[in-house]
């Protein structure tokens, strides 16, 4: 059913978009009413679905603890899921229940399945924390993990055979079923127009290539708010110049490596300034750790690389040499990046006639010498080559930045919150070692009541933005602000962003719907619009 | 010359202390001006001096870059000064000059002397920042590597050869010279009384073990600020059973570990109590991650153990599963770390007739949750056990528990800023990876001016600590405040501390009387003293 109201109507309606979500759920239920079609009721899905019209054999049904649907073959060990995803097979968990040994077997399989534990079980909690599907809870499963055999119901199965699960309804199938990716029909159109006609905040997306770029606008982005640029250093063909690169033995060798990168860089700018014409597009200057293009110690190839590699070892490299601390040190690197940005814009400008909207984004700043130094050098470099409109600005990535972020102000013409670090930071969570782990048990035994990576904690790292948008405007009142973490797509944290008065949020281009009616509702509980949820 | 005073005489010199000191200086300069002793001069060392009685041939002399003597073997490669000094031997650290290559050869070093470069040189900050005797640009020194030879004016030395450098005054002399630890003089006795008769701040002393506690004392240590329990897991016997501990499959069998480890804990803690009679002591309870007890993978003895190392490995163990993390996914470790402190409370106090001042503290607490949690197990132990008097409180070390710090104070009796901590969180610095690599590059660079490891970074950390403080005392105004970083012997960062009201900053036991005077500089500039330098 399409929906078609009249124009008085839509302006009734649209004063009522409730959302009745749970953190973390990728499905955002919209229920409608007034005007003249109450009580419509509207799910906007985000996750892989079932093909409701082919023919399915349910062989069971269990708690539907994340949603999604996945496609995989039963396997019964956590070791044995991962090996089998390494050789590239699809998998399915299927366990009695999971426990922190089983983290490697959940991230190799599509879905996971078990016969113990309901929403909050670990397997439930770890499924959603990884967007992954579960079905939870299935009792009627028997599993002899010895015998590699699956008992359902009246079903005998075995290890590799393949099943169908939906963490959105709690079914198990037997063999393999169609998956449908998320759909845009008109309803979806109409209800993401109404959204887009009452929202405040913009909506931007993280995107690092021209195809998630071109997908991103599809889905209404009205811009790029993070464009990183490490991936594009790990091309097939990139990778061996980058090491080059970083295995330099002087300036002039570096440079000489980065002369090479140099037009590639730009053919990759000029892709995405090309998708985003008339857009805004937020770049992010190389960020990670030099020793994350290195291979493992194991498979270096020459006794300069093991060198490198040693020297380039860290304790902690969440907290190590990256960022614009990398930029400082190899300021060579920094430089062909924003020549690279310049030139690119000034190919499009030419070809096209359309300036692109140009941010070059300097990370991990916490000191505003830093910034004041980068701003600097990416002025003299820009002013070496055409002339190309550009604005210079930051990531609020660490307290210290959102603390000085009155003095920080006066080298940027924009902040973007990137909330994944200012978390990790702020709360001493790496995320890599807290999901699955101990942040798993806080959740499980209630010391936390959400996955401060998925919702933003706004007591803690919200009380900093809070700090950093009071102290940046209060210096700099025209500075644009903006979030590009997870959080930027996530209802609750969205909310919270438009109560601060960000600009805008960016987040991945599959959540720019989600976003854009989250920002909505926010606009429409501060006109003092209450959300009604009518039906089940 | 021993300083003696009429009472009256005393009083007017004391207002005047003044601080000549540099940041990362383990001297502090007094100059005392005033009364009947104008222009009197005194310099208070904590580093090793020379015996300046014996006789001894002088050879160069170069800059005084970080104060201290020291003697070794001069040795003019940094991975043949880690080699030696792994069997054991003392070893001068020869070079042209320094570079972050040269790290494990500092470390390795008992001190260090350079060619080339001043007192910003790299050889110059990281000594400093490693509280090592360096001497620097030394222009009298010709090495030649590949020979193995060192040209020092007329005279030839070979790789090997003993020598003796002098930080504070930059002296190289030829062979071993005797070193003279600290004096502890009458004057210095006399100056500090005066200082504690003006300072607000108290002083305490970091200190695990009854000797360290002893020397506290000796130094004028007001009590233990921070008593850390990790060490008391690493002794020869200890060990064992902790790893067992780790090791062991659930919970039953980690209780038989700890029930085997309560009586040397209590052991431990009783030799503290006693060694600090009639003083207050803050016990730190189990800090680290526990894979820091364990073995390397190479060096582990079962299967059991290795698949517990893989387990446990983290990406960024700073910010991972450690401090009250692990008291609350192993609430019996902490039982029975509380149950220790309260018996060996106990014991001492019928032994003694003197009830010790106990202050339990739990590390690493972000969320109000967890303190909640750890401060009701903490009182279920204690009630079991015969009564005793203690205090319950936390550390301030992460940038979430000081914005939160209202809401924590009604969990606690008192806060103690683990500036460490703090600084690495609030600043996205690991201490590891950032001395001697991208930080010292910030110094050199003048990029930042001070270490923030070393001299408190008043405006990011320091406004969080500002924060807490405000918020913790509103919430709780007779909450006790202290300092436990490193920082707590720094003089600037001692003066940040009595200007944010803490009531006691707490640092090494040889920075006890540092703390004690700067402390008394703080309280006399308050009242509007200006200090007064004369002489050279």
């Amino acid at each position: 059913m399409a929906i078609t109201l009249t124009e008085r109507a839509a302006s009734e309606v649209k004063k009522v978009i409730a959302d009745q979500n749970q953190p973390g759920e990728t499905m955002l239920r919209v229920r409608v009413v007034g005007g003249g079609c109450s009580g419509f009721s509207y799910d906007l899905r985000f996750d892989n679905t079932f093909d409701e019209k082919v023919d399915k054999q349910q062989i069971a049904k269990g708690m539907n603890a994340s949603p999604g649907a996945a496609v995989g073959k039963a396997v019964f060990e956590s070791h044995r899921a991962a090996e089998l995803a390494a050789k590239g097979e699809k998998v399915i968990l299927v366990r009695r229940e999971t426990t922190p040994d089983d983290l490697d077997g959940m991230i190799a399989a599509q879905g996971v399945l078990t016969s113990r534990g309901g929403r909050t079980s670990h397997a439930a909690v770890v499924a959603r924390g990884m967007g992954k599907p579960c079905v939870a809870g299935c009792e009627d499963l028997s599993i002899d993990v010895a015998a590699g055999t699956l008992r359902v119901g009246a079903h005998d199965l075995r290890a590799g055979d393949v099943i169908t699960i939906d963490g959105g309804s709690g079914r198990v199938i037997l063999g393999s079923v169609p998956l449908v990716p998320p759909a845009l029909d008109e309803n979806f159109a109409t209800i993401l127009q109404w959204a887009d006609g009452v929202r405040r905040l913009g909506v931007r997306a993280n995107a690092d290539t021209p195809e998630d770029a071109a997908k991103a606008r599809e889905f209404g982005a009205e811009g790029i708010g993070l464009c990183r640029t490490e991936h594009m250093f790990m091309g097939e063909e990139r990778l061996p110049v980058v090491r080059e690169m970083i295995l330099a033995r002087d300036e002039e060798e570096r440079r000489a490596s980065l002369e090479r990168l140099l037009p590639m860089q730009q053919g990759d700018f000029e892709g995405i300034f090309d998708a985003m014409a008339g857009l805004p597009v937020t770049i992010r200057l190389l960020d990670p750790p030099l020793h994350e293009f290195l291979p493992s110690l194991e498979e270096a190839t020459s006794d300069a690389m093991r060198d490198r590699i040693r020297q380039l070892h860290e304790a902690n490299p969440m907290l190590g040499t990256r960022g614009c601390r990398l930029g400082l040190q190899f300021p060579e690197i920094y430089e062909m990046q924003v020549r690279a940005i310049v030139r690119a814009a000034r190919a499009v400008h030419d070809r096209t006639g359309e300036a692109p909207l140009v941010e070059i984004m300097h990370p991990l700043v916490g000191f505003t010498e830093e910034l004041a130094r980068l701003r600097e050098l990416t002025e003299r470099v820009a002013a070496e080559e055409p002339t190309v409109e550009y604005l210079c600005g930051t990531m609020i990535e660490l307290p210290r930045a959102a603390l000085r972020a009155d003095e920080i102000a006066a080298h940027a013409d924009f902040f973007s919150f990137g909330t994944n670090d200012l978390t990790q930071t702020t709360l001493g969570f790496s995320r890599d070692d807290a999901e699955g782990k101990f942040l798993t048990y806080y959740l499980e035994h209630g010391i936390l009541e959400r996955n401060p990576f998925e919702v933003i904690d706004e007591e803690g790292v919200g009380d900093l933005m809070r700090i950093a948008v009071e102290r940046g405007r209060g210096a700099k009142p025209a500075i644009k602000l903006g979030i590009c973490g997870e959080h930027g797509g996530e209802p609750h944290s969205v909310a919270f962003c438009h109560g601060l008065g960000l600009d805008y949020v960016s987040c991945s281009p599959y959540r720019v719907p989600l976003a854009r009616l989250a920002a909505a509702q926010a606009a429409l509980a501060d006109a003092g619009v209450v959300a009604v949820a009518i039906g089940g």
